[in-house]
């Protein structure tokens, strides 16, 4: 394509992340949970910038921001997240929003270009009040009674009390508008190792794997660490232990090959140390994009519970919290990736599916939507050293700003 | 003995326990931690109770209370605690404390006796500010600089603030008067199925195992669970799930006939469910009254961890927290209370070692030191559903107050 054509500005997009990670830093990340001071912070730099793509902002009743054209001709919406994990990465998300912002500020001032590229910067991606919240109400799958039981995993606090203290209480929350988008585009770091290690530039997301979560529970009996012999115990900590092991141990031989399973969460129950725990839970965690392998895996899970339950002397019981199909990414989409990166990054793209959850999924049940990466080093995220090189940095922004271009038709 | 001597009133000592069990009461049993609102009303019920034993009452800086005598002759000191495990049972603690309010108000009013029973109630022996303070400051092993430190284990408040807002700010510690006492009698509820499974009433308490305490740290690499191989993970959880199912295959060929061990409480870290632990810890505890038993187990316990990092993925660090050497109760005080047991219940009594640590056993660093066993049903307790029959407490109560009569050598 003609190097005539406006391109991103890599010195702009640095500037803008760099803006965005004095917001909470923490180390060379950031701590910036939802609803948290340095995400309100975040929130309403985005709000400041957006003028300067011709996109007038709102901050919707969830806490999502949206940047919109009157530009004439197509839209093209496009996005990412601004909170963080806690004490995690700078790039997990403000990437895809400075990536979007730098198309719009590119394609909604270039003339030349019939149509617009919109900005979302969606709420909670991360979860610390449910599961990508903000995405799911843009797509009307978030109720009110939903928000009225969300809480701060971390802190407890009702998403209710944190809404009204981002001045948001009452706010209406801004749903799908049927037709006035072509599609959803998002950049985001890779996560993982496979674009470094390959020494690649681009990943062009074919689909985003299924997340299902379950809570096992184990149930013994609560008694004195020291006058409860050894013999007579119902230990549903030691329960939990042989279970996790368990797992490790036969997992492998019923999992698929990119199959990766993760028990994030156990609590004993009371957790002092002189009683012997009378319960027990894990948060466990299955992703894979075929779900036949989840269903297999998943009766598996059930019928361990079942023999350590039938073996004693605690009983184990499986709840399933979340099941999430795999979205499948346009492949129009994947397409323009492809021919941005053969135009600004030397072809050194991967057609590959991703691991990690995004908003792009839930943007996938209402419209068209891709996915783009952009290497991690070592494959390191949701940890404070999260990074991409800045070389990388740019041209991922280069890529997206063309890939935006090609969609809408210039 | 003759029967002419005045003996406990059962009827007194249950309603008593009945009034202590109805503050901060939790179904059948109640919650009352170190400073919570029912802690101080049970202390207040304390003071307004001593009297009656012609005891004057004083509550002290870490929250000790005690009922003193001026009665001429030998003095012996008895008593045990108010506060309890979270919602756990309503008679351990306050059994013993009303034991000795009904043997000082049997023998301080008994003319023909040389000598009174003085009344102490420690503060925190359940561990939610430290371990044994209110015993531990009596015999000179708190610091200021302790105090400053302690919070409460459950909700993080500092001691400093719990002690203000109990109104015991800067009031001076009592410690230890030597010659006072004759020695220290504590009566408890077993909490083990020893004196019930053989039909017997009352458990000479021989000695105190000593409790050691250990934080066992699993460090490895924290990491997105949906990006990040199971090939290449080192998951932290899963390293200390191994742990604990390799401490329960090992230990039982390394530990005596009587010892305990128990993991009460697990962490990890960051403990969020797209996140593969970077970091897990364990508390760990070592129970036994013979010191060689348990420097074998903890140096299995140090080579296992050594084995486990040279394995990988993760290293595994083992950090000594606390190391109790075992208590040896006095043998006159033994003698006192079986026969006591003898004249009062028909001796069906047993000498056996108590598997739960005691405020006795910190006592018996400064003074002679004695303990009697009443049964606990079905071994139950630090849980609500913690009981012993009616009988049993009254049984109990006498033999305590007869045994009292004979230390002072009535």
């Amino acid at each position: 394509m003609p190097d005539t054509q406006p391109r991103a500005d890599g010195n702009r997009v640095l500037a803008d992340l760099h803006a965005l990670r004095a917001f909470g830093a923490y180390k060379t990340g950031v701590h910036k949970p939802t609803f948290s001071e340095p995400h309100k912070l975040s929130l309403e730099w985005l709000v400041q910038k957006l003028p300067e793509a011709n996109l007038s902002a709102t901050i919707d009743g969830i806490g999502n921001v949206f940047g919109t054209s009157t530009k004439p001709g197509p839209k093209l919406l496009t996005g990412s997240h601004l909170e963080s994990q806690n004490y995690a990465g700078w790039l997990d998300g403000p990437l895809g929003v400075v990536y979007a912002l730098e198309a719009a500020r590119v394609l909604n001032t270039d003339p030349s270009l019939n149509g617009a590229v919109e900005v979302a910067a969606w709420c909670d991606e991360e979860g610390h009040f449910g599961h990508f919240l903000g995405s799911r109400s843009y797509v009307g799958q978030v109720t009110e009674a939903d928000i009225d039981a969300a809480r701060d995993r971390t802190s407890g606090r009702t998403m209710r009390d944190a809404l009204a203290d981002m001045g948001l209480a009452g706010r209406p929350r801004i749903t799908v508008e049927p037709g006035r988008h072509v599609g959803y585009l998002e950049a985001h770091i890779e996560q993982g190792d496979t674009l470094e290690s390959g020494g690649l530039a681009i990943g062009v997301v074919t689909s985003i794997v299924g997340i299902w979560q379950y809570q096992i529970n184990f149930t013994g009996e609560q008694n004195h660490a020291g006058t409860t012999r050894m013999a007579v115990r119902k230990d549903a900590g030691l329960a939990l232990a042989k279970f996790c092991v368990a797992i490790d141990e036969r997992f492998p031989s019923a999992c698929g090959p990119r199959t990766v399973w993760t028990t994030g969460r156990i609590a004993l129950d009371p957790g002092a140390p002189s009683i012997i725990p009378g319960g027990a839970e894990m948060l466990f965690q299955i992703r894979d994009d075929d779900p036949a392998v989840i269903a297999r895996l998943e009766q598996l899970l059930r019928t361990m519970a079942e023999e350590a339950s039938a073996n004693g002397p605690c009983t184990v019981t499986v709840e399933k919290l979340r099941t999430g199909a795999p979205a499948m990414m346009n492949s129009g989409f994947q397409d323009a990736i492809e021919a941005a990166s053969r135009a600004l990054a030397g072809g050194r793209s991967l057609r590959m599916p991703s691991g990690a959850g995004h908003d792009a999924q839930m943007l996938a049940t209402v419209m068209p939507a891709g996915m783009l990466f952009v290497p991690s080093i070592g494959g390191i995220s949701h940890h404070w050293t999260e990074n991409t090189a800045d070389a990388d940095i740019v041209t991922g922004a280069e890529v997206f700003v063309d890939a935006c271009r090609r969609i809408l038709g210039g």
